[in-house]
Formats: C-alpha cells, sequence, structure tokens
C-alpha cells in the first residue's frame, strides 16, 4: 500500500473543505477559522447526521441563533440610520428585511443556495430552506468571530449591498395600500383625515387621522400629508394587528 | 446675585442624575458613560418629551433596540448552556425568559421600577411599563457600552440571578401538561405512544409519538421516556401553533 492510498483521503477531504473555504471567502471576504461550523451550517435537516447517541444533527441550531443574531444587528443598523423615527417604522423596516421570502432571495444571490447539502430525493423541494442555511451562516459566523465581525459582515456585504433602504422605506406607500386593500378585501370604509397643522415654515407637520367605519384607529404626523397619512395607516395596521399581512 | 444662584440649578440638576448614576451603579455594578441614554430609558411614552420639531421622544426606540439585543445574548447564552438540546426547546426556553410577564417581574425585582418617569394621572397603570423599561435600559447599555459588555450584564446580573434554568427547563412537564389542558378545553384525546427503543445501555433513547384524536402530531425522543413524552408534546404544540397559549 502506497502513502498516497493513507494521504489520498485526507486530501480529498481537505479539497472538499478548500472550496467551501474559497466560496466562503468570495461571498463575504473572509476566510473561515472553524470551517466545520460552516459545514454545519449548510446541512439541511434533510441531511441530518445522525450520532452516536441518536442525536440528529442539522443546521436548526445554527439558524435559530443566526436568526437572533441578524435580528439584533438589523434593529441596531435601522436604530442608526433612522434616527428620528419611531418603533413602528423600525420594526416595520426590519420585518421586511428579515422576511423569509427576502432572506430566500439574498441566501440565493449570495450563492449560498449552491453550498448546501440537502436530501433532494423525490425531487423535495424545501421553501425556505436557502433563508434558513443564510441566518445558519450568520449563526456560524457569530460563533466563529463574534459579533461585532458579524455585524460588518451583515451592515457591508448584505444589508448594503443587497437592500435598498431608500426603496424599502418607500414601499411605505405601501401601508396606505395595504390598509386600503384589507378594507376592500373586508367591507371596511377607510378614510384619512387630516386633523391639524403643527408649527411652520421648514417645521411644519401635518397630523392625520385613519378612521376605519368612522372610527378611529390612529394618527400620523409627518412633514407632508402623505407621510402623515403612511404614518397613520402604520398604526391602525399594527393596533389592527395585520401589519404582516 | 451670589455667585451660587447659578451654582445651584447645575447643582440640582447633578444631584438628580447622582441618584440615577448610583442606582444604576448598584443595580448592574457599573457607571453610566452617557447618562442621557438612561434617563431616556426611563422615559415612559405617557411621558414623551415633544421637541421643536414636534417628534415625541420617549423610551419606545429604545425598548425596540433593547428586546432585540436581549433576544440575541438569550439565545446565544441558552446555545451554549444546552449543546444537545433541538431548536424547539432554545426558543420555546427562550421565549419564556424574554416574555412580558417575566421581563416585568425581573425590572421589579432589579427596582427598575422605581426609576420609572411616567404620567400617573387618573391612576393610570401601564401594565407592560416594568418590562418595557428594562428592555429599553439594555438597549441603553448597548448604545453606550457595545455587545460584549451588554451580554455580561444580561448574562450575569439578569439570568444567572433572577432565572432558575433547570426550573425553567423543568418546567418542560409544561409542555405535557399544557398540550393535555389544551386537549381538555377543545374536547380533543391526547395519547402518547411508545414507539421504539433505539440503541442499549447508556444510550438508549425512547421514540414517544402523539396522537391527537388518533392522528399523529409529533415524535419525541430522549433518554427517558418522560423525556421523550416531553419533546414530542413540545412538536405538537408547536405544529397546532398552540405553544404560546
Amino acid at each position: 500500500m502506497s502513502p498516497f492510498d493513507v494521504i489520498k483521503p485526507i486530501r480529498v477531504i481537505l479539497s472538499e473543505d478548500k472550496e467551501l473555504y474559497s466560496s466562503l471567502k468570495n461571498i463575504f471576504g473572509f476566510y473561515p477559522g472553524n470551517i466545520f461550523l460552516y459545514k454545519l451550517a449548510f446541512r439541511h435537516k434533510s441531511l441530518a447526521k445522525e450520532l452516536n447517541n441518536g442525536a440528529k444533527v442539522s443546521n436548526e441550531r445554527l439558524e435559530y441563533l443566526g436568526d437572533a443574531i441578524l435580528s439584533a444587528v438589523v434593529a441596531d443598523h435601522l436604530f442608526k440610520m433612522f434616527p428620528i423615527k419611531g418603533e413602528g417604522f423600525l420594526t416595520e423596516m426590519r420585518s421586511r428585511i428579515v422576511s423569509r421570502s427576502a432572506l430566500n432571495k439574498v441566501s440565493q444571490k449570495l450563492g449560498l443556495d449552491k453550498l448546501i447539502q440537502a436530501n433532494s430525493e423525490g425531487n423535495n423541494v424545501y421553501k425556505s430552506m436557502n433563508g434558513d442555511a443564510f441566518e445558519a451562516v450568520i449563526g456560524a459566523i457569530y460563533l466563529d468571530k463574534g459579533y461585532q465581525f458579524t455585524r460588518r459582515i451583515i451592515i457591508e456585504k448584505v444589508i448594503q449591498q443587497h437592500f435598498d433602504l431608500d426603496e424599502l422605506e418607500n414601499n411605505d406607500t405601501n401601508f396606505k395600500s395595504r390598509l386600503i386593500e384589507w378594507a376592500q378585501r373586508e367591507k371596511r370604509i377607510v378614510e384619512f383625515l387630516l386633523l391639524s397643522e403643527v408649527g411652520h415654515g421648514y417645521t411644519k407637520q401635518y397630523v392625520v387621522e385613519v378612521l376605519i367605519d368612522k372610527q378611529a384607529h390612529g394618527k400620523g404626523r409627518d412633514y407632508s400629508i402623505k407621510g402623515a397619512e403612511q404614518n397613520a395607516a402604520m398604526k391602525a395596521l399594527i393596533e389592527l394587528d395585520i401589519s404582516k399581512a
């Protein structure tokens, strides 16, 4: 038996990892420290590895962790990017960024989908597999490199490159139209009432109230009537608990 | 006019802050850097301060931030404390720690309730005011001192001192009893079926399935039948979307 028979399997393993190393370097701009964390992050539960003690190991724990870290970083980033916006706005913006559909897309844009190990027998399609793997990778980066590093990666490689906060914010027009769409479905009547104008000149603000079937459901204030309507509609959506609809 | 007439108001302001400084030092063991963040953290929305531009300022933005940071730290802590538990367990444990009722209690135990500034006219009682202030303080610490510092405070001064993870875990008996209580309310029949035993000796595990009206609703595996029942019940609660009930 030549020494290569022993060395070869090791080399194969090494070269497999080398691919993952370089993929991650290309995607995120850094070389992983503990590569096993990242391998685990790409192991979908359909290919869970069974341990001696019967426990099944997949990326689900890392996904749980990454989800929480991602939420914290996005919360912090939005807090600083929008210093005068209320928590209703920030919560809504965050839920748009960390929504399953947004994360599935980002995961594919980054090319993480190509790294996922899943059981594709019988053409199983796992709807949120890509977004789950993205969150699991965030969990892996956090364990491997710490919070500040993960924060920088999320902001620089994900949010700044794949989310347009202005566009996401202007989707605010969504609030009003979403409320109107909801009302049409539910056969309710929505009205926006200009209650008052506060201040004057550059600091002049408008206060708008949303009425649903003549009942008040939230006031909004902004430097434009349009903005005040959006804020009021957002509050109504939250109050009626239909902001995710 | 003596110089004291000028100095006095400054001294009064300073002494007011001095109290807050020393309260926070007593509670958390550190002196705040930027005291204004902490003053804001204790300003309930019923006493929101109106700025020149009409914006109202209260602790709601800090609460939004602190909520996210707290969730991340607790997720991380549980991840490390329970290295072989699945994400369902971790998620359930976290939701117990960060539940509004748990945070209201912790806030009072820490004595944060005494520092809150709220409008108590007409005997207004704000149900979650204490928990909200706790989260806002976490947001303030994070902005003032950074993630690692906040993480240490949450673990050492909050979780380790005010949560008994063993007890919280053993409340797992909750899973089974909660499922049974739910079934009684809904007039459904719950059964726990021992499906199989895996391995032997020290590594022997039991697999239990939950049946509700004879329909399978989740399998659990553990080193004891009791544990396997808990895990199965937990999965059923999650599947039926009644895990928060």
